[in-house]
């Protein structure tokens, strides 16, 4: 059996639960997102709706879902999981969002990237002065809200989520200054370390806000972020997978994406980095801009013969090892954990 | 008896108490600054070290004083005014300065502006992509330390300052939209609106803020920052007709270098909605790009004569006025308020 999210995606069997659980985080928290939204002052509010899919450019209703709601649902599932109630965690799901969502606002404009979601970007709508402030004011609605409702867990929380925007912070600028350097210039450990900066630190931020809003101590707060950041590594080492090797009728992207941008992903750096012959080839293709369709197949096969196919795949699976150890800490009794665990798998499960 | 700031404006007479607040309150705030920065990840730190003026662009230590301190100034003078201990909204008043700064950061970005306190911007010397991740770093800074501080305001601190940011977003919005509209599309009201959304808001909540730290009440909280709200109107008043008339050697900018940038500064709207003829041919001179210094010369000759000169001056009289009027409903013994009423007098008094 076949399901497709919001963002044309495929997934199969066990994705079912996690698809579930997606759908009642999206209606639990899509209200309170909406709420934060219309508070905005009416042209922040625009780009804001049209980002989340919510409106078209021209401010009529759309009914486009934003994305998948991963990150509410981690902070929803970790409440749950440690006998919290998700029903207080809802606004801090939503914060978790909003921030997730400014970053996205600001990563398209500073990556110049043009499309989202099928969509052309809030900057391309708007330009960028528009989206810039858009973004900022998401940033301030996530922090802002979240201190405001007054939860006893609110002020660690808070705290927490600003450390972990500074680490998207740190993640993006690496993002994009690896982009300067040259093909051999980045090394694995850099990577890995971007990867978890820009999207592992989220998703542990998320189960780690979880943890905090049902009550738990410093360690088990901690054991769940570093659940959600291996997960969240073993996320993007599928995604940089699927960035080479994805079926352009799922992921809405041109086949070799990654490689016609050039990208240093994870398993173009492995290839890179491995002293083949074939990863010396790639370096060569990578010297080159506006590569052509026989350029990018001949890259895809020189990241594969290279080792970074297997490598990705063999990582991916070593991160969710490590994650579901970091998770059993967390919630010694696994059997509390089945959402978290279902979400985890939902997100390296995906089809490519 | 004159003195002059790091910013090379030079300020007389009843300005010395102000000064000597202002130089207290930079080195008290200072190491807290740092220290926030210092935490940042390498990159970000670096950019928002030279951003403060602490170093410069390869890093090499610089003596730069960031700003006047004046936001932080009003935290700490707030506190103090309700019987408080500015000691304990140090934290505070590093937030607001920090927020202060990342708005700065990013309006550069937006507005092109190439010069900020004598210096490159930071978007020219480290590029848009980390000038922009610096700024947002330095929000979630403000935010995140806040909070994390544990003092009893803090959260509604948080709260108010989440709200604010908000607010200058929004100013900022408006100020980019209204250089896209025609010379006679921008109403008076709507261009004070911005003035007190993009300046008045955190200067009101500078004192809020202060105010929360001493324990006041709701209504003592609002008064100042409705204080600090009508201060900072009348200080975007004088600014803007120093953007006119201000003496380039005390300034540091070009003369009348808002008429250059053909900006609709308060002043000009003032002048253009006036009704008279020298309002018409200020909107004919508005239209043509790239003015000449004779024409500078006359647009600023229309802006007086059509009354928009007088109308700044009057206007900030009566903002400072009505902030006194809301000072005295926040401080009933204004003797106590004297540090707020000298700085609030600082930033009207400057001589252009």
């Amino acid at each position: 059996m076949t399901h497709t999210d919001g963002t044309g995606t495929r997934h199969e069997g066990d994705g079912r639960d996690a698809f579930a659980l997606l759908d009642r985080t999206h209606a639990a928290v899509t209200p309170r997102l909406r709420a934060g939204l219309d508070s905005l002052p009416g042209p922040l509010r625009r780009v804001a709706m049209y980002h989340f899919g919510w409106e078209h450019a021209d401010g009529t209703p759309a009914s486009g879902r934003p994305g998948k709601a991963l990150r509410p649902a981690l902070v929803l599932a970790a409440t749950r999981a440690l006998g919290g109630d998700p029903a207080v965690a809802v606004g801090a799901a939503a914060a978790v969002e909003l921030v997730h969502n400014f970053t996205l606002l600001h990563d398209d404009i500073v990556d110049e990237d043009r499309t989202r979601r099928d969509r052309p970007t809030a900057w391309t709508v708007f330009g960028v002065p528009d989206a810039l402030v858009a973004g900022d004011a998401l940033q301030a609605l996530a922090l802002g809200t979240l201190v405001a409702e007054g939860h006893p867990a609110a002020p660690a929380a808070a705290a927490r989520l600003g450390a972990c925007v500074v680490e998207l912070c740190a993640g993006q600028q690496a993002d994009c200054a690896f982009e300067e350097r040259g093909p051999l210039d980045v090394s694995l450990d850099e990577c890995l370390a971007m990867a978890e900066a820009k999207t592992g630190a989220l998703l542990g931020c998320a189960c780690a806000l979880g943890a905090l809003y049902a009550g738990a101590g410093e360690a088990q707060v901690a054991a769940m972020d570093a659940f959600g950041r291996q997960a969240g590594l073993a996320f993007q080492l599928i995604d940089d997978l699927i960035g080479i090797w994805g079926d352009p009728r799922h992921t809405g992207k041109p086949a070799g994406a990654d490689l016609v941008a050039l990208k240093k992903s994870l398993p173009v750096v492995a290839a890179l980095t491995s002293g083949t012959a074939e990863g010396a080839e790639l370096a060569e293709l990578y010297r080159r801009p506006a590569p052509t369709d026989e350029h990018v197949a001949r890259a895809a096969r020189a990241v594969e013969r290279a080792g970074g196919r297997d490598w990705a795949q063999a990582e991916a699976a070593d991160r969710m090892a490590r994650a579901v150890d970091e998770l059993s800490r967390a919630v010694p009794d696994l059997a509390a954990a089945g959402e978290l665990l279902s979400l985890a798998e939902f997100v390296t499960r995906r089809s490519y």
